[in-house]
This record gives C-alpha cells, sequence and structure tokens, in this order.
C-alpha cells in the first residue's frame, strides 16, 4: 500500500536522482506568501489548483493582450552577485510594459523558474520581487511553475520566465497607424540596460564578483550595481495620458532601431536627434571600453531611451508637461527609402 | 548616423558575444509559419506586435483559467536523439489538460524557448510539435519568445515553457468541491511516462545515445522510442463528457498520490484499486532496472494513469460507455485519518 502523508512526496531514491521534492514543497510555500500579496478580488484559484482562475467583468469589447519574456543573461551578473531579489522586478516590468504598449492594463501574471538545483531561499528572494513590481502596478502574480532540472542549468545558473495577461478595449487599442509625418517622438529615461545586452557586457567585462564590484567614478557605484539597476515600468505614469499618444515603443533588444519600425506606418521614417538626450554614462563605458562603433551601440542598447512615445505634435506639450523627465528627441519624416529610423 | 536597412541588426561585435541576431530573424521567419497555422478569427495582432492580441468575445461570466509548465528534463532525452518535433507536442497537451481540469476551454497559447545557441532548425521542429498540437485543440499560438542566452544552456541544451489561457463560464468550473463517499474514481491511460520523472530514469539509464537506441522486447521499440511518446491531450474526448464529471486531476509530477488530492474535499480518501489497470511495461522495467520501490514509483510516476476523473456512481456507464479505455480504478470513501489517498 502507499498512502500520502502529511504531504512528503518524496524518497530517498527520487533525491538521489538529484530532485528534491521537500524543498520543492518548501519553495512552494515561500513563494505563496508573496504571490497573496499581490492578488486581486476577480482572482478565484487557490494555490492548488491546477490553473489560475481570474473572473473576468467590466469590459464591453474586451481584447486580451499578452507576452512572454525572459530577463536574458542579466541573470548571470544576479548569479555572479548572489542578488537574487531584483530579477524579479525586471521581468515584470519588461512584460508590463510590452503589453502597454498596445494600451493595456495589467491583470494577471504567471512566472517559470527553474534551476539545476532548487535552492528555496533564492527562488523567494525571485518571487519577492516578482511580487513587488506587481502590488506596484496592480497586476496579480497568479500562478507559476517551479521546476528542479538537473543537468540543464549549471551551478547556481536558473532561468526566469514571465508572461502577462493584460486587457484594453478594442476602442482602445494603440496601434501606431495614425503616426503621420510631421508628428512628435517623445523619449522615456531608462534605468540603465533594462534586459538586454548583457551577453556583450559579460563578453567585454567578464562576470566575475572581482570584475562587477569594481568602482566607476563616472557610474558613481559599482558596475555590477549599476548593471543590475531593474528595468522601469512606464504604466503608471503613462496611462492617464494614453489619449494624447499614437503609438509606443518598448525599447529591448534591438534598441531604437528594433523596435520603433514595429509601430511606423510603412510611409515614414522616425529622425532622432541623438544630441537632444544624454547617453547615461554605463553606455559610454560599454563602448569605450568594448571598442565598439557607435552604431553599434544603437543596435543593441538602448543608450538611455527606455520607451518612445508618438503623438502629434499639439500633443506633445501635454505630455511632456505631466512628465518632467521626457524629452522630444525627434520628429517623423516621410519615409526615406529603406530607412525606418534614422538617428543623427 | 545609424540606421536600419533590409532589417539586419547584427554586427560582427554581438555576433562574438554569442548572440546572433540574424540567427534569431531566420528563426521568427522559420516559427511564424507555423504559428500562423493555429491562428483563430479572434487573434488581432501581427508577428510585430509587442504582445499578442485576442479578442474576447460570446461569453457570459467569463472566467480565464491560464497554467504555465515545462516539459522538464524529457528535453534531455530529446537532445540525444537529436528529435524535437514531439516536445511541442508534450507542452501543449500538458498545458491543455491542466486548465481542463477545471472545466475550461483553450483559448491560446505562448511559448518560450531559450537556447544556449540558436539553432533556427532545432527552434522550427520545436515550433513544429507545438502548432500541431494547438491545431488539434483549437487554440492560437498567438506569441513566444525565443531567446539565446550563451552560458546559460549548455551544448545542444535548451529550455521550453508554455504558457496557456483558457475559459469557462463561471457555473461551470469543475472544482470538485460536490466530490463525496461512494463517488467512483475512473482513469484514463497514459501514454507513457507524459513529462514526469525524466530525472530519475536519466539516473538510471543514463542519457547516452546508446542507452536510448537499445530495444527492449518488452516494450516492442527502443528505450528512447518509449520515452519520448508524447503526453496525451484529454480534453478534447473528455469535453463533452463534462456534465457528467464532479472533478479531474492530471496525474503529473507527484503522480496519483500528489495530484488528486489536489481536488479531493477534506472529508473523503481516494482508494485506488491497483489490480484494476495494467502498470504499461516502461515503468516495470524502470521499477527493475532502478530497483525502485512499488511506493516510489507511485510517486514520481503516473504509472499508466494519465488523468482521473471523479463522479457519482450513476454516472460513471455514462463515461466508460462513450470512452472505450476507460477504467473504473476506485473509490471516493470516508477519510481515513491523514491518508488522502490509498493504493491498494
Amino acid at each position: 500500500m502507499v498512502s500520502s502523508k502529511g504531504g512528503r512526496l518524496i524518497s530517498e531514491t527520487y533525491a538521489a536522482a538529484g530532485v528534491n521534492i521537500d524543498a520543492a514543497a518548501k519553495t512552494k510555500e515561500l513563494i505563496a506568501k508573496h504571490a497573496l500579496s499581490t492578488l486581486r478580488p476577480e482572482v478565484l484559484s487557490n494555490l492548488e489548483s491546477f490553473g489560475g482562475l481570474f473572473e473576468f467583468k467590466g469590459y464591453n469589447q474586451p481584447v486580451l493582450v499578452s507576452s512572454v519574456d525572459g530577463v536574458g543573461t542579466k541573470l548571470k551578473i544576479a548569479s555572479a552577485l548572489a542578488k537574487h531579489d531584483t530579477t524579479g522586478i525586471d521581468l515584470v516590468h519588461h512584460c508590463v510594459n510590452d503589453i502597454f504598449t498596445c494600451g493595456a492594463e495589467p491583470l494577471f501574471f504567471l512566472d517559470y523558474i527553474a534551476m539545476g538545483k532548487l535552492v528555496p531561499g533564492q527562488a523567494e528572494a525571485i518571487a519577492q520581487g516578482l511580487a513587488k513590481a506587481c502590488r506596484e502596478v496592480g497586476c496579480a502574480l497568479i500562478g507559476g511553475e517551479t521546476a528542479e532540472t538537473p543537468g540543464l542549468y549549471a551551478g547556481k545558473d536558473y532561468d526566469l520566465v514571465g508572461f502577462i495577461i493584460g486587457v484594453v478595449e478594442k476602442e482602445k487599442i494603440v496601434t501606431g497607424k495614425t503616426i503621420a509625418a510631421d508628428d512628435t517622438i517623445i523619449g522615456l529615461p531608462s534605468s540603465g540596460l533594462h534586459t538586454n545586452g548583457y551577453s556583450l557586457v559579460r563578453k567585454i567585462f567578464g562576470e566575475t564578483k572581482p570584475a562587477l564590484d569594481t568602482h566607476y567614478p563616472e557610474l558613481g557605484q559599482t558596475l555590477g550595481e549599476t548593471l543590475l539597476e531593474p528595468h522601469r515600468d512606464y504604466y503608471k505614469q503613462l496611462k492617464p495620458l494614453l489619449p494624447f499618444i499614437k503609438g509606443m515603443a518598448h525599447v529591448t533588444g534591438g534598441g531604437l532601431i528594433g523596435n520603433v519600425p514595429r509601430i511606423l506606418p510603412e510611409d515614414v521614417t522616425a529622425q532622432f536627434h541623438s544630441r537632444t538626450w544624454t547617453v547615461p554614462p554605463i553606455f559610454e563605458l560599454i563602448q569605450k571600453q568594448g571598442k565598439i562603433a557607435r552604431n553599434e551601440m544603437y543596435h543593441v542598447f538602448n543608450m538611455g531611451i527606455g520607451m518612445v512615445i508618438i503623438c502629434s505634435p499639439d500633443n506633445a506639450e501635454k505630455i511632456t508637461g505631466q512628465l518632467p523627465e521626457a524629452r522630444v528627441i525627434g520628429d517623423v519624416v516621410k519615409a526615406k527609402g529603406k530607412e525606418r529610423v534614422i538617428i543623427e
């Protein structure tokens, strides 16, 4: 006869294979505390449920907006510095910004944490970051999966993936379709690299603790502290300004050059005036140390602009007036050949 | 001046860091073809969108049901055999079954594929499996993320994560709340290990190609073929029978013992009669080769039962009559101390 008593589901044999179900149970308990702090009244499920249940009401013509993202190799920096309470913030903000470019408000979030060897305290620190960011934007951390996959991740490595669901009324979807020549391009500052370009940075500086603990006067702090600065959220400050916005591009992998064309109609080009904003010192440091061409820098990094907003010239002041840190950084012009983005 | 021409976003420098944006673009194109084959009329977004857009209509009191899952170290077996077109099927079926235990029908799916070095053909094979399974269950593959994360995954390793959203009318949520003593437990056969127990299996047999290519007479095929058998979908066959079902448990990590208690009210115990079904040869082989206690086997593996259905005795025949492979495998009894599940 086989029975389950007191929730203990692990035996010596399975543990010998590298999977520790006790650690899994402990982790689940630690994470639950944080997840519970994010719940909204619409959440109907509990932690035993096979699925997260979210009651959906109060919309006329709702469109669900979803996105999936990872944190990339920023995780390697976090591991090297054993600082795991901010990667969850990175992930939630990245996902929230992505769906907000369509005008969507976040509803709920699910995470996936996979470790070669499950360390409950580390998983908890990650969940703490997830929950903090979810609370800030009013998004329920409704579910998740913590996987122990021996042999798939080396040493202390782990992967962290997030899935978000938001909603927007169909008539209010922000598409960029009405963007036209003479529109104004406004930029909002990034807090650092956000979650892109870390493989290149690791190549340049290495990822040892001494390298990351090096203090650079131009940064005013260590390299590691600068690199771990969490991805910013733009949703809360931009939400009230949605009526004035024609299109938004979240500046992630590919930088301004890769992301702005995603919202541009075919017949226009985005022209950025690089002298209108100051590129933060971390990017200058990366460029110098890595001997990277300026051109390349704009292909890989956000270069200090984390969110691009396009609006009619009439509305530009309404936006910059509300957001002291926003800058007019370019204009939309008639298409110039195949070039979708020009940075001069 | 920096400009983007013809979509080429990569330079030598970034490639030298191990990130190949050309491979990423190629992969995106290859995956797109498969994803497009799954779309439903509600999908409003295209592949350039920052989020997947799904118009949500036709429900009275909808509850969104979401789940996230991985395939675990079954991926290591797939990598060893260089067979990548079934892991996506595993993932979709796992997710669909999970949300179906609440009575939800699948709406859309997002995937995350992370590789140390992006191999477009391999990512395409994975996407092919995802799309095939999505088409089968009528679920749109609405978005995804393909990440190249050098240094995080070794060699040909990759991770694959799926996220599903389904919907159920609030009054039709299947909760298990009405399960009571004397109810009947019906089991549906699994197709093999599904996606659980692979770390233990790898420990026992190794994961070399010769080990996996070994032919076992009792399996009628090689070990590798048996281990890669995709996770079954139960949604399509069980959906018409929902009115007769009180509760369902998807038998994943933790086996019958770990999963059935998730839907049981406090005052009952699930009593399984193990003689009512034949444990498939792969589990007998694992037990023998690994010298594993029978008890332990039921804690780790599904032992041949992939989905458990609980119904009133009156409805049992309605279900087994429609599903020739379904078997009555136990009863619900009044709670016996702390034991939630008994297998005799």
